[in-house]
């Protein structure tokens, strides 16, 4: 496929506690030492704006906040994230590393707040239709062991504080999408030692075409 | 059409200046002298949420807001405010009375920002397809005269500071949605004093079947 892209885009995926943050790191080192520009961003978030909304969706004061306006204020940090910082950062030839990207939406409002797939591939029509990362790693592992991590972490946010049954739809959904899009996706088994994760993931990032 | 709502919802539309914060004061007066239990709300705003929302889009120093990111943002704090206040308001019997609603995104974003009545309606499916007003009142004057009534009413709001053809944009959108559904829209004259304006409105509230 001809694209006017030259960059990559990488997006990090998966449950509480999956030790993405730790294998950011590692990811980022080895693009750099392989020389690529690479420019890290999370979400919600990533930009002044998204930052702003980040707040309205993390805080628990909010615990009230309906699932339609939840799922909305996520597209809208993720326009204003792909506007500032993504398309900018790919046309130039970067390589962009996101934590979390549109299959959390799917996940977390889809699945864990059962709102469907079809009302966050509607919203993704709308802001993105033309851009999907070009690698995928979902960091997972059974809800039970990813709580304990986090359990310990300090102030739990509004999505920290979710039941159980919630985490497995997120979990599940995740692996849904990941076996609709194989070539996509790399499933990383999140309950290694930190060092089997990351040689795991060295393996992927070596065979990445385009990369 | 039978409906399971009981109350009766009227929204205020029009460009800046126009007229609409006065009116609604005996829009308000009016309705309780006719024994109606009022509930007045105002966008972007009118919950805890919505109006932090409302702080986000409102800032000036937010001048690079993305505008897919603006019109997610403008029907997250729609829906909030739908959940919260407005659909138990209806459902209670009551009257609800808002300073702006989805025609304003139809006239702002879909007009005014020229992304198209399309991207509004989409978002308006997905948060309130089953919910429209009763009564829409549309201020409309000339653009020259509303910018000289909001001249001098102290700081601009990143809305306030758009060029007058952004703003003949949002009044010929207004103007087209009126022309489209005119049982729900009554055009006010608000070039008129708002003695005289206020007696149109009067009769048209007399009038209002359902009220």
């Amino acid at each position: 496929m001809i694209s006017l892209r030259k960059g990559f885009f990488i997006t990090l995926e998966g449950g509480e506690g999956a030790g993405k943050s730790t294998q950011r790191v590692h990811i980022v080192e080895w693009l750099e030492t392989h020389g690529k520009e690479v420019v890290e961003t999370r979400e919600p978030g990533g930009t002044a704006v998204s930052e702003q909304i980040r707040q309205v969706l993390l805080d628990t004061r909010n615990a009230g906040l309906d699932s339609h306006a939840e799922l909305l204020l996520l597209f809208a940090a993720r326009a204003q994230l792909l506007q500032e910082v993504i398309r900018p950062a790919l046309a130039a030839g970067k390589v962009v590393v996101s934590d979390r990207f549109t299959d959390a939406s799917y996940a977390y409002q889809g699945g864990g707040r059962q709102m469907g797939s079809e009302a966050v591939a509607l919203l993704e029509k709308f802001v993105h239709q033309d851009l999907q990362p070009d690698l995928t790693l979902l960091f997972d592992m059974p809800i039970e062991q990813g709580m304990q991590r986090v359990t310990g972490r300090g102030q739990a946010d509004r999505f920290e504080i979710e039941s159980d049954k919630f985490f497995e739809r997120v979990r599940n959904t995740y692996l849904e999408r990941a076996a609709e899009s194989p070539r996509r996706f790399s499933i990383i088994d999140a309950r290694q030692s930190q060092e089997q994760v990351w040689q795991q993931i060295k393996v992927i990032l070596e065979a990445a075409p385009g990369l």
